[in-house]
């Protein structure tokens, strides 16, 4: 099991309708992301930050995220969403959501 | 099983000592947090704050968490650590580590 861990920015001017929207996410994108392996998924914010947590239960984590992206539900999803968002600046070329290292484990 | 995340800062001048210490964190403290139903724990960074997650299985979450600030392993552990921390601005009186809210969750 892969535990991941990533933190984007909430713009200020959108953090109630991304609180709003987030405590009804679509079924199809959630059973989307239970089709590929993802579990015990949680956002949590600081601020205008945003730190999720989820662990991954599968065997390919590239393709399966991949799978993700292709989705067109999820695509849909992320255009409601995306534009309540911003990249951290420490965000390489490329990612969104931003991954950050674990320090400390107990399982 | 309730879920509980946090913040707090590390500073900058320790974030390498912070990481040390935490890859090898005395089994006396593992086995205080097991004990008071303190499990599925992480801690991740970003840049200088420190974002915490953990699981709690227990009963009575005050009770739990007292006794391990009332456990004298703990307290020594805490003694290396704590001056490595700092509370975030949003602390309220009296929190070190200070709890943020969930916007999200996918069991």
């Amino acid at each position: 099991m892969k535990r991941v861990a990533q933190v984007i920015r909430v713009r200020p001017e959108h953090v109630e309708a991304y609180e709003e929207v987030h405590s009804a996410v679509w079924p199809s994108v959630l059973e989307r992301l239970r089709q590929q392996h993802v579990t015990n998924y949680s956002i949590y914010r600081h601020g205008d930050l945003l730190f999720s947590y989820f662990e991954y239960t599968g065997e390919d984590y590239e393709a399966d995220m991949a799978a993700i992206a292709a989705d067109p539900e999820s695509q849909r999803w992320w255009k409601v969403t995306d534009p309540m968002q911003d990249r951290v600046p420490e965000a390489a070329d490329g990612q969104w959501w931003h991954p950050i290292p674990e320090v400390f484990h107990l399982p």
